[in-house]
């Protein structure tokens, strides 16, 4: 995938990150919405094999209703938008969430993990997006996965699943339809590490256009893109990290929450947090090898720019000096007495005097160039 | 939260660390007040699920005259200074404390750390400030955990704990007055890394205006402001370690002092002292990252600088030189015999000289400039 | 093995990496051809102690008649090109092949690994070639081992096996033919390993050539050639570490499709991926270490560059200034009253006036010059 | 405990460091005494609870006497200065001690270390003190552990465990008399760590000094001492680390010549010796980062210098051209025709061409100044 | 040991490294003799407690009946040259040795380590020799250890064993001849390892004398030199990690070709090997703030040489320019009316304005110099 990426223009790479925003000392458990958070939206996925039924609302107490319809069937439950109070409590009511689990939903700066509470499993991922314009966007996808049913949260209607949808619609694969909620839950974790690849791609690329960019001309633009694209990297392995050892959890966990059957699946979810950590990695080695190269590029430029200043004073300034001796006016004439001064700048008065002075000089700046060719001043 | 900084101004940060002060070879378990102590405040909170009684003293019996009336219910004692010598004699016997327990709650300089020792358990944190000025304080703040006592020693009276006092007083959650010390110490701890990321926020902020300022133009008090925060994250990176190992202690531990019912928090402390570990770390890697920037944008000014004086040399230099030769005073007839020596600077009285010198001057000009602009030397 | 290289002319090390290319979200297990793909061409090597026979297609259905012709045999099938649908389809149904591991042969961006489903190992390697063009081919090779039958996918017919066919016509060794397919995948993995070493000698090459030239004079397109090998070994580093994990799966495997007689092999292959990570490593730190001299020998030469200039400025301006002054044209006589101004530059008109400021002047110099070698600016 | 420091004055720091002086392929366990080496003086400290008896003597066999008078006491034998080999050798038989042992006691350059042999112990420490002149030195204190008898081998009488001494003497805690030989070692071993602090805490102090003076003027002189701390720190890093593995030895070991009293004692030390890495640690992070602000402010005064010499080169330079054109002596008639010239420098011949010049000159002085305000070179 | 290092002159350390030289995919396990390699030679040392008879011969069937004359003794076979085919043939036949053990024998390339084989075991350590002229020669030990016999394989006649063989012939500690080969084994590593600390030393050495001389002038030749060292660094950290590792094997084997009794020995020897890699660990941080110590020095240098430029510049150009502005022709008279133009220069006519412009000059280099020293750029 190839972006033409307007390299002039855009100097800063901006990254919408999450901060802890809650006082300290704070009852732990308690969580309040944030002003600033989107209202709630839900999308109800009811599925078996060959079925599946869709349901759009925003009260939860309709949502449930239509879950209530399919008592066989596996549910999803996406909820969209973190703003709405009642919807949040009505959840943890009615599923016995632990209050603790309901603040680390809401409080949106959790790193990826794992935990398990009895009738259910609290997971949490990053999901990371990157606009055209460079804008990186860090949120928080939680997932509460109970034994027929898988609600997951998001900060806004705006996100990577879209395939996920798309497959379970089209039921491409009967997996899906089939391995109950934790495939539901595999195949979304998955797809949000899919698109990290993407993002990462997109950088790598980044980072050869720079590089060819580098080798033409250094510029200060340039490596303000480099230090841009360090800074992301340092997001997304501080997002990839504990993503792999969650999903490692995932592999070695025996809660039956986790079907038997998708465990080849996390296998694979598994590699893919492992290449994603191994290209994350090779990308920072990159971009601080770049950084060193542009060190060097200017150190050489900054060479060039001293030997060139250096070749023109060494040639010319002693030239200038010796037309100044002969710019003197000792007086070959005493003003008052009328005798000659024949030491005086008799040189003046030869002949050839200037062919001679000519001559010298011409000699000088053969000399000085011969001098600065033999030390290897000029070419590279 | 965002600080409005006074970037100019204040150009260091400082740090009051806690130095060991002991003589080498003293002996192990003896302590000895510290002369600048604060002499010793108490707070008694006694409290059971319905009801709190406070009492303040500065009298340790009272203290524990004030907790015999209440045998059923839950106390906390809060030490505050650390500068009487009898209340830790008091305390040391009452409580049967080792004498080695008593050095280090004395001795501030304490990592933080975690002991089981039979009755109680000793537990130190260290209180890390900030105050406005960017003086950071780095106080210690040990924990004697009893059966139904905590007690909590600290340098003084100022300190980040009044949250707890706050929720203890309200009753907010139904949990800290019914789960007994081991719930309030952790309550306590957790308050403390809480304000670590309060800190730690505050610092990122600071960091993001000077890579602002950066960007603008690069100034040496930019820099000294990017090594005073990588100074204090050497610091917050020495406490926050260890605070981590110490809560996985407490976690894994099956000492009955720490009750079953508040290992669920305890996970919740710990994964805060991940994330501050992890936050901390790549704020290190920025403030890394940004004395780079800085260096680099050092050098492209150096670089900068050069160029304009290479550019002004070697435009006039040479034109220098060439007025040079033309001020040159070789007669053009010999002063004695009044012969005219043609050899001598005919151009001198050639009707056009003048001008075409002008002429070549400006050819001269007009070629660097073109040689300078096809080597890249203007703009950026 | 040394090779010469063309040390000037060649700019860039280009490296030709597989991306993940996949869109987020896709099916998992599901594979689809890449368009550009090479049509899939095969070879059977069907052998036993005493015999061999190969057959080359493009219609995987003749080569399994081929080899059903001989029960009995060790079957290798070695398929160049993974352009052709009906061909993996086909072995994926007859050999029962999870849709995973199809996946993964197709998208050939994995790292080295070992996976055991049940009847048949899956195995993944990484073939690095380095074209005389420092051209860097990064192509993916997978095994699936079964009892007695090898299948081995590569992406094109471009390979570093051929030493492998030669020693299984030639018969060199008895081993080859009679220990069945765990050791011919031993002989492929470790003629891939020892490709690596190839390559890492002849980069080796490369910097000690480019040592050399440094020393000598230390030139832009050198650096270019040591980031060029630095990259290089940051992609052999990834192809390497999770090579010897997977071959210490082997070793420590107690799947029967990898026979006990062959472990003493792996443990050899063993030892040649550790020696590789040794190599590799110990060459990117005298990359770094060569970058470092680099840089310091561009500082070396800055300074030598301004201790030139500061020399000839320092001898000639002072001079220059002197000269001017005695071009200065203060009147000796006032032109209108003709009083004669016997203030101004009486040294004009001294008889010796001229001898005297040339006797100055060589002072001065003969100075500076004596003040520069004491400060030993001159030598080294 | 603060240190004045001569910064200027004392330019390197010096360590007297032990090195192998051993040839290659000697008889192991053989032990010669190195020539130099201090003839041994003996202490001896027989004491009980409520008595001490102390000795002084060079001749082994009087310490042995005169301990055998107490049979039922605990005995401390201090032997300072390792050259005298009948001392040596009398210890080796009476005591039964394997020559490896006291090979390791003679070659003064060993690691901290802690083997058991049956029915002895042998410990290595190192001892560091540093001299008022900033003298380093690394001195090796050995241990022989037996049942009620310590025997500790320093090089020559100047240590730094009078401390011990003074509590031995003085029985100021009672543990010291009554805990046997392994509280002795652990009293002294700690002493020794003990030492560490005080000289990381002098070292502190000057690298806080050397930071003060560094914000105010970066000599190369602060170059040399932060390079003389991080020395330092090598080498004390490399005897904490051991340190602190042999004392995790000793909280790990069964061995009965280690009281389970002294237990407690032994995890005080090791906390006090993973106290003393971590302060090293962030003391060789804190001299980095101060090195790095000195090449930093030397890259900002060298910026500052340049821009001095541009400023004022951009300025003359261009009017000394000037000046030089009107310096020129195009002749406004023919010498011997005596035609006018009159395209030959009329400026010369206009009534205010010398204050139109001028003006000329101001204004382009005025617009450069102009120029570099605007671009900001002036100021920070 | 303190060597006198010729500083001046040699440029260059030189390291004679093996390569793998091997094809890849060559047959494992065959061993073919390098054409280059030197042609055997054996010594045999037949040995017990109180007798030893030495044989050298070029014909291995000598060598062994030699041995059997003594059924009893315990022997060492020392080979010396890699050359001839059919010693190493025989040895393989008659001692029935694996091929894969003998290919390694052969490619002197292999990593220190110890392999079990039932009868035997096989190991291998790297001979590391430093000559006078710096030139480091890394050499393979190959071992073969059975019963009563320890067969050697060295590369050339050149090796650092001789004090080994020089003991067992005065058999000056009982051990030698009494313990069989596993001592013998020991004996040669330790020999080895005790060499290492021989280089070590004399390169510490070394840069104790480079960092004098830099601090008295640095030069690109001391750099060379550090960069030297560092080189050598890498390389002997590569035979250094293993080597520690394979004892370790060593201490912890249950293999009865190691007698119990060598087992102590052998603890010293991993003693030594630790102290190695600590000593080469810190070696190589010494010599990476040595170069930063070198970068400083040659950034403060040309900071000096700057300012020199500077002030000379400063100085005189301002000067230059006013002595210029008085040698211009500003006419007093107009050539053709004759009319005073006295607006043109009239400081030209003024009785004392030489002396005033001489005034002003020397007015300017005063203010100047007050600048500089006020701006610190005068001293160090």
């Amino acid at each position: 995938m190839k972006f033409t990426l307007p390299i002039i223009g855009t100097h800063r790479i901006s990254i919408t990150q999450p901060k802890r925003k809650s006082e300290p000392g704070k009852v732990p458990g308690s969580f309040e919405i944030n002003e600033t958070a989107m209202p709630s939206k839900m999308s109800v996925y009811s599925y078996e094999a060959l079925a599946l039924d869709e349901f759009k609302t925003n009260d939860i107490k309709e949502a449930i209703k239509f879950m209530d319809q399919f008592p066989d069937r596996t549910h999803w439950l996406d909820v969209q938008g973190l703003g709405t109070q009642e919807v949040l409590d009505f959840i943890k009511e009615k599923y016995n969430i632990n209050s603790l689990v309901m603040e680390d939903i809401v409080n949106t700066y959790q790193r990826p993990k794992n935990e398990e509470y009895g009738h259910y499993l609290f997971v949490i991922s990053r999901m990371i997006e990157l606009s055209k314009g460079l804008q990186l966007k860090n949120e928080q996808l939680s997932f509460l996965l109970f034994d027929n049913l898988l609600i997951s949260f998001q900060e806004d209607d705006d996100d990577v699943l879209e395939p996920v949808r798309t497959r379970l619609r089209k039921n491409v694969n009967g997996n899906m339809r089939k391995l109950g909620p934790s495939y539901m839950i595999y195949a979304l974790m998955d797809t949000v590490i899919d698109h990290y690849f993407t993002i990462v791609n997109r950088l790598g690329d980044e980072l050869e256009i720079v590089e060819d960019h580098l080798y033409q001309k250094p510029r200060k633009l340039l490596m303000y893109r480099i230090q841009g694209v360090k800074k992301l990297m340092i997001t997304m392995r501080r997002a990839a990290w504990p993503e792999r050892d969650k999903i490692n959890d995932f592999l070695r966990s025996t809660n039956p929450l986790i079907h038997q059957e998708t465990k080849v699946f996390f296998r694979d979810a598994y590699d893919h947090s492992i290449q994603i950590i191994d290209l994350i990695e090779s990308m920072r080695e990159t971009a601080t090898s770049l950084l060193d190269l542009y060190l060097s590029l200017m150190s050489n430029k900054m060479n060039e720019v001293m030997k060139t200043l250096t070749i023109i004073s060494a040639i010319f300034i002693p030239l200038t000096f010796i037309v100044g001796v002969y710019g003197m006016n000792f007086a070959n004439q005493d003003p008052v007495t009328g005798a000659i001064l024949e030491n005086n700048m008799p040189e003046l008065y030869h002949p050839n005097g200037y062919l001679y002075v000519l001559g010298v000089m011409l000699f000088i700046v053969v000399a000085q160039i011969w001098y600065f060719v033999r030390r290897g001043w000029f070419g590279d």
